[in-house]
């Protein structure tokens, strides 16, 4: 089957980030990339990296319609899957990106992953502001799965991609199980010793 | 008296940018750069516009605290006076940005200026996050000058700096009569034949 592991790639050094993302390709549905590393390396290391997979840019692009469009059109130009946004600034923010290029993915933020990050978050109104705001899919935390169970009643068939996994200490099988489809794992394989290895046993993990 | 006006250079091309900049810059307290520009600039952009005055990098950061202590330390290290970051990430993200570079600035957003812009934000909640997180100031919108007011009477004496004025509609003097410390203004002079001109004319204005 597919694999349902995306990865994280939260490194700084461009170089570090192309050997990790050269040995973990084979077991992914994509990669993850988002500021640092992109303020680091360039905006070219979105292209680059998509030589290996999809790479969705993780810009949590909260701004204006205007200048989210300007955001989406350099990073769609520079070669990304999808982007990932912010729900909470409104729909009119998310279809500024949508109309860029409306046959990738948008994602849009309905709840964040780290201790605190959910306490302003609506969860059924931000669910309804990403459906008018044309998303594709949302993003919700497996460190909290009762939020994606929440989310996964309200968002239909869209996709659901989950963070929190390893070392934020979410279990990506109770996140599968309350209906998230892709698991975003980051320090457990590009920090490990074999980030090849370690990727492959979170997608066979995943794939049971 | 010292200027109280906020040149946001949304340009996206840098040489553009370079040339607005420097015939503006007599009368501006800073310029604001956002992520376009950077993404067709590079991150240098910062330092090269420092040259001319404070330069806010409004980057609207609203991640996870470890992402966002990333962001903070190629920002500051890229020689920004201050950064912009949402507050309703919570306060832990706001802390690893402000733990960064403990003596510059962090504008916490707490409502944005576009249409629809305000629905999930929660005032007096982000205002007390602001406060958790260490800002030294906050973003409020001159387009809802009752927002800028309801802002002031939260924040005590942080600074507070606002945008949409101009093209967005906001009135600048309304703005500094609820309470705004600092008026931002993008497209009515970057777009302006003379933006040397405009700016001189938008600092006196709100110098009166």
């Amino acid at each position: 089957m597919a694999s349902r592991l995306l990865l994280a790639l939260d490194e700084t050094d461009p170089q570090r980030a192309f050997s990790v993302a050269e040995a973990a390709a084979p077991y992914l549905a994509g990669i993850k990339v988002n500021w640092p590393l992109l303020m680091h390396g360039g905006l070219e290391m979105v292209g680059r990296l998509a030589d290996f997979t999809s790479v969705i840019c993780d810009l949590k692009v909260a701004d204006i319609p205007n200048t989210a469009r300007l955001i989406a059109e350099a990073a769609y130009g520079a070669g990304a899957a999808g982007i990932i946004a912010h729900a909470f600034p409104g729909a009119g923010s998310l279809q500024a990106i949508r109309n860029v290029a409306p046959e990738r993915d948008l994602y849009a933020v309905i709840t964040m992953s780290h201790p605190g990050g959910g306490e302003f978050f609506d969860i059924p109104g931000l669910v309804a502001v990403a459906r008018e705001g044309g998303a594709t899919g949302v993003v919700a935390p497996a460190t909290r799965p009762e939020d994606i169970a929440a989310v996964r009643t309200a968002v239909g068939d869209l996709t659901i991609i989950s963070p929190g996994v390893g070392a934020q200490g979410g279990d990506p099988r109770a996140a599968v199980a309350a209906g998230a489809d892709l698991i975003i794992v980051g320090r457990a394989i590009y920090q490990a010793d074999d980030p090849g290895s370690a990727a492959r046993d979170f997608a066979r993990a995943l794939g049971d």
